[in-house]
């Protein structure tokens, strides 16, 4: 079954989504939510239950008559593929329609070698995860996509990006889509991490939050009203390169000092190597390779004691925590979620971070917000692709369904 | 007349703002735009037509049959007082329907003396104004009032304000609500401000701005989607209590080095008396009397091309500026105006500032994002407050206008 041939006409998909939303609902309820006819309802709900989009799931309350049949969504109705691309990561997720995982793939990457060897790249492990998962490409409704770049949300393209040379302006979500026959959604890294968080992991129940990534690059998602905030032309959140230290280290974006270049995964390990280089006492020097060091090694060491390595987390932590200060001064989000594969280190990172915020962040601003590592860990950006694909899929207007 | 009690039910408040909205409106317009029967709307056009809240301005094109006859609302059916609560200065603005100006009085005043001295100073500059403007107390709709501290929306008190010591949750709406008669919107000044500029001024036809006030204290005004951005607990847009330097001069808040204390008024005086007490030269101390300089001496010189006030403006836009390019980078506006009273030093601030949030903001979120000076001056939150009183007084909902 090709699903989006389905359902044609508003009505039709405003009672998917009106049964998608409820737990269960029966015929009348539709009609009364929707003040479409009873007899509309029906061929309506008929026409979805025989292409599969719902099934009846038992009988209802009675109002006096006879208990009414409910009927439910059917998660497996379709199948979303949802892709995080990082500076030096794949991942992959697929994903039935209530976003439960089918199977998963996570791959070494590098973005900076640009879309010639990157997109067979992204394309080759979107097929494979779909293969682990046993999925029919018949039954894909939609992919979702992070990139770790400021977008033109109107071209499906990446802006200037500093850890993406050779992308701008690279059409990725048109040869995607012509890549899988399906509508692909585009968004950031961080904006989508946001959006996974406050669907399935930290942000549930939130309408404000903001949501910093720390991995190789570092940027914010926000999210107002339940939605991501864009800004004026698609770059909100680009906090990884505010100046730090005027006379710091170059950044992938041409500054210097930049709090990506400070405080990212390839900063510590950079500093790791040069502590090292400088004869400071570290158990890394051992185990290492030189100038083969990653942030997750010097996470490694810092857990297993090591100062120097503590040290360099600590401070990561306490420059991201200006950073975020900034971010609850400015827009005093209902929470603080960190995460990105830098912040899986935890405590390591967290402790100065929170005690930068709370140094430098106003009482009435910080008041009842907290500041929590994400729940979905490595997975939040690749959930939130899933997260997107599935709203735009579902979304009631006909015209948003490409119907 | 007591306008608000000639209204009742939603359908009438329907369509007033619609012909408040339109130029000039039809009945037949008003049944097909509302849903509305042709009778119904015209019983209720008669009500309004009878209350003073609408006029017939003319026919329009006939579409066949006789021509139509025209509606146009009367911005003369009310009125609404704006009040600006400064650290240092009281504003009072009393306005038509359509925000024109009839009457407007500006004082010296001192907030940190409490709601005890304070409150019957607002009120009475509020009682002035009307009795400037002429107007009639029954036809007085609504007050706006905008205070300089960060709010309690639910309880319309201001929380911990630091420039408005002994305020802390004195319930400053109720106490004007009881005074006045009217219902009392409350919000922050920074907020009203850029609520002031996207109507009225240097945000007009915008979705998303960011407006920085640079007065005694220094905050930052969030326009998200045509509406006050406001935080989760009201406190977003609090950039003026940032550390830019740990060594810095104490701030009201209690901290050191904050921006506010580094660049707001009273510490650009601050900065060229103890300038002046070192003995540089300027031309300032010979026309000021030591300890009693304000900021406004200090550009008034600063025009006249002394070097030492040049350079203390010059300075306070650096600061500035890096605040400004952290609204820039983490919110990408559509635009960032900087009002308040020290931006009337104009490009004295506005230069180092602009060259600043250049050298600092990347380049995805500055590109189309202008940096402007309020085009309202001095009046902008006084303005945003009548906006404030505006929107809420003819809110198409029947129980947000109370009747």
């Amino acid at each position: 079954m090709n699903g989006t041939e389905l359902i044609r006409g508003p009505n039709k998909a405003t009672v998917l989504n009106l049964v998608r939303q409820a737990q269960s609902i029966s015929r009348t309820q539709i009609a009364r939510q929707t003040g479409l006819s009873r007899s509309a309802v029906s061929t309506i709900v008929a026409e979805l239950l025989e292409a599969g989009w719902i099934v009846e799931c038992g009988s209802g309350k009675s109002s006096g008559g006879r208990r009414p049949i409910l009927l439910a969504h059917r998660p497996q109705a379709g199948y979303v593929l949802g892709l995080d691309v990082g500076a030096s990561h794949l991942s992959a997720l697929v994903t039935d329609l209530d976003a439960h995982v089918l199977a998963e793939v996570r791959r070494a990457f590098d973005v900076s070698r640009g879309p010639g060897v990157g997109l067979p790249a992204i394309a080759s492990i979107g097929e494979d995860v779909l293969a682990q998962g046993d999925v029919d490409r018949q039954q894909l409704l939609a992919v979702g996509i992070a990139v770790p770049g400021p977008l033109d949300y109107q071209r499906g393209t990446v802006i200037a990006p500093p850890i993406m040379p050779g992308w701008d302006g690279f059409p990725i979500r048109s040869h995607l889509e012509v890549r899988f026959g399906v509508p692909v959604y585009l968004d950031n890294d961080a904006n989508l991490g946001a959006l996974g968080e406050l669907r399935y992991g930290a942000g549930r129940g939130l309408q404000n939050l903001a949501f910093i990534k720390v991995a190789t690059g570092i940027g914010c998602g926000i999210v107002i009203d339940g939605r991501i905030y864009h800004g004026q032309t698609g770059a909100a959140g680009e906090i990884g390169h505010v100046v730090v230290d005027p006379d710091g280290p170059p950044c992938t974006c041409g500054g210097f000092g930049c709090l990506e270049a400070m405080a990212g995964g390839p900063a510590i390990a950079a500093r790791a190597g040069l502590a090292i280089q400088a004869g400071q006492s570290t158990i890394l020097r051992t185990g290492q390779a030189n100038g083969n060091l990653s942030a997750r090694d010097v996470a490694e060491a810092a857990r297993r004691g090591d100062p120097l390595s503590r040290q360099l987390f600590a401070d990561a932590g306490r420059l991201i925590g200006l950073a975020a200060a900034d971010v609850i001064n400015l827009l005093n989000p209902g929470r603080l979620i960190i995460g990105g594969g830098v912040s899986q280190a935890g405590d390591l990172i967290l402790e100065t971070l929170r005690e930068t915020v709370d140094r430098r962040t106003v009482r009435a601003a910080i008041e009842n917000v907290d500041v929590v590592q994400s729940e979905l860990g490595v997975r939040s950006t690749a959930l939130g692709a899933v997260a997107l694909a599935l709203q735009e899929t579902f979304k009631s207007s006909a015209v948003d369904f490409g119907f």
